[in-house]
């Protein structure tokens, strides 16, 4: 592989996550959708916050979480994404450039403030997202830089991307800079609702542009519309060269490439405090593994272990180093 | 005791804590007095945070938490401190309010934002503070409204309400009123350079002023200028009406009234990971007790019972009901 700069850049919104308790009653008098990613105007947003209860606030953004955990791992990341050049954007840049995350996109001045996610954590560990999108909407192509996806190994994308009007022109501008350039392109399909939002494009997308997919159980039955794995197995394996992550919660992953299948079991996790994350730290844990030098089986164990780490607490980002505990897992990194 | 609308009312700084890990070798690097709360201003709070770890928000300050707390035992509890009408703002008040706690002090329209104080938390769950008072500085006599106080049979206050010039004008307006109500005063000594910036005039508030007095053995040891923990005792005794709770972590505390002594033994904690907010909860615990007809002794305990609660996480507000806690630990609430 040539010479780079970065393992991988990624390029999501920038959100920062509220966080708070609640309970099942909660979601049904609000009618929330439990485990979902569901998109609120302002209005809405300030409505549900103040019905919530006391949170806290820690950096979020699906990607950007990856990307953090991936700087944990020890790996070399990046990551494109607007935040407002407000106090929350202030905390957002603070957060990502301290985990160790190279970060140069220009908050923009003034339009709607910094996102946030107001994220409802029920006692069995369930987080249920309400997302205010504020700034997210400001990213264009321009934001992306030919020299930085050019120089990093992945270029990693969120499904989430297509919902900001702009930002899907930026993710495409991107993947085509990747591609020539022989780099390798992943994308999360971040939720069900999301990609129910978008399936057309999405396939298309799976089709021709993504090397590496990452999707749950519920993301890769609503893309293929079929309630049944096996089947949608079967179609990610109709493209040889692409690489299919599919996470299954405490069933672990299943890694899936042209004809390989490769079942990975989950981590013990001695309770589950809060699942935020789960799924962009496995993103992390894999990534880093296929940059370096890790088969798939290997990357997808370090994946396991990344998202058992990050729902043994609350909030979205690695509370410890991962490189130090992939390392007492495996006797390696 | 008269009727009352409140059991308790808390003028504090209002602050949002800024918390991540941090190493020994950082407090040397940074020349940060360890366990200390330090004053600091904006541009110093800049380079500090830019060195800091990713961090998580949540509400502070001293007797805000100390509020928070009291809402969370069932009591009925009232706040006075001062934010601005910003992003961090808008957290503050979330929370307080979603505590349970009633606060009505008109956030400051510009002028300097809303107060931080940065939380360096190292291994030993040991807590260094680095203070940016911001909109604090803007809490002004008109904010302590009359009737509130009438209305409550504690007024709380933070030694830290001297710190910002024109607080301390509030203080002495809230103690005038209340005890011209026939109410009761308290007064926390906050920190041990907090009660050397101030001592003098410290030591004439608690001869003349203060009826509850909470501190712990480095603050009470500042006030009186001694080494010996029985000296200060003896020094509080002389004055028959008046109550010192003073905590010795994990020594518990000790209850001084006159000529009445009572050792609380400190709860038993699984592992100590954070100890901001410790004596705050303890206050809150304490006050709670004396306005819900417990004895010295008793408050003590709920006292020692929710300072364990807020040590054994991150962050210095409840994160379970410490009604339902008291209540599986003394069998009563």
């Amino acid at each position: 592989m040539a010479a780079s700069d970065f393992d991988v850049i990624g390029i999501g919104n920038a959100i920062v996550d509220v966080l708070a308790k609640s309970d099942e009653a909660f979601l049904a008098e609000h009618k929330l959708a439990k485990g979902a990613m569901t998109l609120i105007d302002a209005p809405t947003a300030g409505k549900l916050y103040a019905a919530m209860a006391p949170a806290i606030e820690c950096s979020g953004g699906s990607v950007a979480n990856t990307m953090a955990g991936i700087a944990s791992l020890g790996g070399r990341g990046a990551f494109v994404g607007k935040v407002c050049a407000d106090q929350l954007g202030s905390v957002f840049n603070h957060d990502i450039k301290a985990a160790g995350v190279a970060f140069a996109t220009a908050p923009a001045k003034g339009g709607p403030p910094t996102a946030r996610c107001l994220i409802f954590v029920t006692p069995d560990g369930q987080r249920t997202m309400q997302t205010y999108l504020g700034a997210c909407i400001e990213l264009k192509p321009d934001d992306v830089r030919m020299e930085q996806i050019q120089g990093a190994r992945i270029t990693y994308l969120e499904g989430y991307l297509w919902d900001p009007p702009e930002a899907k022109e930026a993710f495409r501008k991107a993947v085509k800079i990747a591609h020539a350039a022989g780099r390798k392109v992943a994308l999360s399909l971040s939720d069900p609702f999301c990609v129910d939002r978008h399936r057309a494009e999405f396939l298309e997308l799976v089709e021709k542009d993504v090397d590496i997919l990452f999707a749950n159980e519920a993301e890769i039955s609503s893309l293929y519309q079929t309630e049944n794995f096996d089947t949608a197995v079967q179609r990610l394996r109709q493209k040889k060269d692409r690489i299919a992550a599919l996470t299954r919660s405490e069933k672990g992953a299943v890694i899936v490439s042209g004809d390989q299948t490769h079942a990975v079991h989950a981590e013990k996790v001695a309770q589950v405090i809060d699942t935020t994350g789960a799924g962009d730290l496995f993103a992390a844990g894999f990534l880093f593994g296929l940059t370096h030098g890790h088969n798939l089986a290997s990357a997808g164990r370090i994946g396991v272990i990344c998202a058992a780490e990050i729902i043994s607490h609350f909030g979205a980002r690695p509370e410890v180093s991962l490189k130090d505990l992939v390392k007492s897992r495996m006797g390696h990194a």
